[in-house]
């Protein structure tokens, strides 16, 4: 057996890396072998397992200093037979690739903009004068700096390795404990037999909208966990794209769905909401790095 | 007396009609000429109020359907001097700007990430082939298009009026009832008087991070607002940027922070938070385009 894992690409992006990672978790834990696929966007990529093109995909949730990836979360709630199989979280080092001799010579920096952001305070201390150009990966813009020497794009040592191409400087991330949250998601319908394991699972993720924009609406379901003792470990809101100022909310709880007491709480949490759409649950893989 | 306004330039962005708008209201209602000041970033646009530069910024909120514009939540946290004093909420009908002759000619569409977002639908259906390459604002490529007839980029009709440039199809955002909420913003301390009416302000916006991250942690700061009856109309999380899992807290209430109501919700809500941050009082611009 051998499974089709999607990622955003092209090959060297931090999506790329933890799809390695979950791959090798694979073969190690259950011998199966695992062939990646980029795809040029996160949403293709999400496509990719909705269309049955792919088993799997491995896609960024959110980043410690960035935060949420709007377009996981779109894509989730629009792609109704998704389901989180894992979730794992990738320590992540930003390093400046070109082949410029020193940083004087740099007139231009490509990054994806999450990149870009993570970086800020280092660039504008010690490239303050380069133009900032945004990039669909980390990746993208590999391609181009052995013919320009004047650029330079942030990625990770990895990539750099990849590509054999040189780096003028690692760790360039503003915050030392920088990280992203990664899902591994599939098809809720197709054999995931080898996710399962008879312990519990640590988190449930779930959204939903609310029938109406009243004091307090949003009390209730919060109340729910609240009182069952269910830690809520995140909440993010996005818009309905209805009209400005309905929102969808996104909950991540300390619990599995299969046990009583989600079990009652999903079901009163039902009465309360207009769309309750629960993308599974799941454990954090235990990675090493 | 004459006002300077930041924004998100070149000149011809949203943010820049936004602030076009806020100058003429200003105008008709105080005499008070503004004169506009473009930056590259909406952060540097932010900045410059906070420095000093210029005495207000119009800055985008949030887009009812990319969500939150994260860089403004983000540096309104870190600069703690700002404060709002108006919202107005802008249509925003997007136009294909090229010097192509048709469709057919087109190989590559620039345009700010938010802006190609928002047309992914109608660009998968008329320009399914194309490259599609992020800027830093929307008419930051509108200068390579007379020199490159198989570009296009994606802004206002009133920018391609002011660059004058052809258009090649409008409305082709995928939602026509698009829309964008901007803020202006001023330093705290300076007067600040013709923004003051004598009737009650309709909406409060702040922020704060808790504590620490229990069951429940979030409902008690809800909880006061819906026990008061005070209408949330807006919550978001953004990470703390010290650790995954660790977020602020940034919400809109729809009364005025100086009714006796909230002046009791908001002692109540220090209580419970670790840091509390209270962005101002303000209305929504009633306006008329």
């Amino acid at each position: 057996m051998t499974l089709s894992i999607a990622h955003l690409g092209p090959p060297g992006t931090y999506a790329e890396q933890a799809a390695v990672i979950y791959a090798n978790w694979l073969k190690q834990n259950t011998g199966i072998e695992a062939t990646l696929c980029p795809y040029p966007s996160i949403a293709q990529s999400l496509q990719a397992v909705a269309q049955g093109n792919t088993q799997l995909t491995v896609v960024p949730v959110e980043n410690s200093i960035e935060g949420s990836v709007t377009m996981t979360m779109d894509a989730l709630w629009m792609l109704d037979s998704l389901r989180i199989q894992l979730a794992l979280i990738l320590p992540i080092t930003h390093t400046l690739i070109s082949c410029a001799t020193s940083l004087d010579e740099i007139k231009t920096v490509y990054s994806h903009p999450q990149a870009l952001a993570q970086c800020q305070g280092w660039l504008e201390q010690f490239l303050p004068n380069v133009q900032l150009i945004p990039s669909n990966s980390t990746t993208e813009a590999l391609k181009l700096l052995k013919e320009d020497t004047t650029s330079a794009a942030i990625a990770s040592m990895r990539a750099a390795e990849l590509y054999n191409l040189p780096t003028l400087a690692t760790g360039i991330n503003d915050r030392p404990e920088n990280c992203t949250r990664f899902w591994v998601i599939s098809q809720g319908e197709t054999d995931n037999s080898y996710h399962k394991s008879s312990a519990s699972r640590t988190h449930t993720s779930l959204a939903f909208s609310l029938p109406a924009n009243l004091p307090g609406a949003l009390v209730k379901p919060l109340q729910i966990f609240a009182q069952l003792d269910i830690n809520l470990s995140r909440i993010e809101s996005r818009p309905t794209k209805r009209s400005l100022g309905e929102y969808l909310f996104f909950m991540d709880l300390e619990a599995d769905a299969d046990t009583p007491k989600m079990q009652s709480a999903l079901a009163e949490l039902n009465s309360y909401t207009e769309i309750l759409k629960i993308f599974g649950s799941y454990n954090i893989l235990p990675i090493e790095i």
